[in-house]
């Protein structure tokens, strides 16, 4: 078919991104659709660097994560994503992929949002798939939900659309990263233990907690006025609904049957000590995913004081200072 | 009137409660009559006594706490609770209150129950009120809510009535002390800030929390569960239920606008380590009322395991070791 094609090794840079209106429940397990809209920032810290070549002489995928061969469940599962690639492409060529990571991961800081957005971006390019960003949201959806989000910098909506195939859902910037003055602590805590992952809470929470519907309702409204709050540039409002979001989000575990929660001792200590902040006059607010790490926002004015406190809990390991970042790029050899 | 009948003094004795299915939301805020039925165990550890003593020689109520005279604002709302006993008596004569607290309430626990349920007790005894234990129960219900179910030992069931007036709404023991070889490790956090009162806090989440009208919901049916397991006597289901339950309620205070939170650090590790309990075998659920403190529920047989455990926490301050207490006894003299 195309099997004379040359095709050329393509690398992407993509980031990682911290949901404030948070992604929370599939309506859709195989096309990775939403229940609720999300809303993010692109980290300028951590992100993802893939090349990917198709090439002739392959008689299997290769996949090389952080300069190591993967082991078989690792690279079975970028080969399950390529297949989705190939089939769009028409075509029909084992890949070499090589991925070097630039998320604490080890530190319990999700890697999957700029992972998939970076093979996605350098696969479709490296295969020559002529998409546009919209679609290569929708292409990194399908590997890991939040990656659709990745594919742009600074704030990204995440629209849930409605249509059973996902043609309407889809990511897209809504402001640049160099919009607000903002400063994003990512916190890591020193006793992180593994908990469910953020795939089987979802699922486990919308099975089971009587929470769920008012969920998402929640999130759908949080959604609004935290884009209102954007659009006014009023970063205290903009705060207390990210906070507000999360809280909704942790709360839903907390009703599912079994109860779990993805805290440890540290997370409360840092929210204890943010709510602290914000009564001495600090304007600091913060946000967990599904783990126990925190992310604490502040504007760039107050860093080093938000810092600075944050550092004299115990519980604290490291403190990754982190601005808003781009969308993806593509890195000339 | 009554004026020239002899009062003797009357000294009651009763324990607190940790409630299984929390009391939490009011439906009618004068007369304390709440959203959803709730369930408790009385604590033989924690009580308050209290003698009431109706004396002609007084010229306003005297409220000695502790040994000490209470200042004016306590003593205004013992004489506001005195003012509707003596209406009901038709007495018009102060008293004289003595009131010692076996509560540890500087450590966050809660005397509140204890304390209105021994008021209530002796002062209806002493003005020569003939009321039965319901009725009592609904005495002490409006000093504070749980107070109704600290006139009971054991397990002990707070029935929410449908009545305006109250009539249909009141505790009454459901199992006795000695039903079941239960423990209940009351346990002490050494960082134990003031938080936002369980009275508040219940009208702040009733108000505000879209999570709350799942919760009245829950309750009911969490207690429909609970009441099966104690029948059945099936401690491990007994022990999700409680723990679910509590979780809910604390699920819908992340939902509040703002949102709030009871838990400290070391709330959290106490959850944590008494799932890790379970996870190696050992029976062990948690409970927390409206502050950090939390209580584990064991069989006597796991006490040991369960107390030298948690005792390894940082963030421990005490152990009380507690089983379920008796009702409310008068003491002679």
């Amino acid at each position: 078919m195309s099997e004379h094609r040359e095709f050329e090794q393509v690398t992407a840079k993509a980031h990682a991104n911290i949901a404030l209106i948070k992604y929370w429940g599939k309506r859709d397990e195989q096309l990775f659709l939403p229940m609720n809209s999300s809303l993010s920032i692109t980290l300028d810290k951590f992100y993802t660097e893939t090349s990917v070549h198709f090439c002739e002489d392959l008689k299997a995928d290769v996949f090389i994560f952080n300069k190591c061969i993967a082991n078989v469940a690792e690279t079975n599962k970028v080969s399950r994503y390529l297949d989705h690639i190939r089939k769009m492409a028409g075509v029909e060529r084992y890949a070499m992929v090589q991925s070097i990571n630039y998320v604490p991961t080890a530190a319990g800081f999700a890697s999957s949002a700029s992972g998939y957005a970076a093979l996605s971006s350098a696969a479709a390019r490296a295969i020559g798939l002529d998409v546009d960003e919209k679609k290569l949201s929708q292409l990194a959806r399908i590997g890991s939900g939040s990656a659709s989000r990745s594919i742009f910098g600074g704030f990204v909506e995440w629209t849930k659309g409605n249509l059973d195939d996902g043609s309407d859902c889809y990511a897209r910037q809504i402001e640049e990263e160099s919009y607000w003055d903002l400063c994003i602590l990512a916190i890591q805590l020193s006793d992180k233990k593994k908990s469910i992952s953020s795939r089987a809470g979802m699922k486990h929470t919308v099975e089971t907690s009587p929470f769920y519907n008012i969920w998402v309702k929640e999130a759908e409204k949080d959604l609004g006025l935290l884009k209102d709050a954007l659009q006014q540039k009023d970063f205290e409002r903009f705060g207390h609904v990210t906070e507000s979001n999360a809280l909704k989000m942790h709360a839903t575990t907390l009703g599912a049957n079994p109860p779990y929660w993805y805290w440890e001792a540290g997370t409360i200590s840092v929210m204890n000590q943010v709510r602290q902040l914000r009564d001495s006059g600090v304007l600091a607010f913060f946000t967990m995913d599904a783990g126990p790490n925190v992310f604490v926002i502040c504007q760039q004015k107050d860093k080093e004081v938000v810092e600075n406190t944050l550092l004299t809990l115990d519980e604290i390991e490291q403190i990754y200072v982190c601005q808003p970042g781009p969308g993806v790029t593509y890195l000339s050899k």
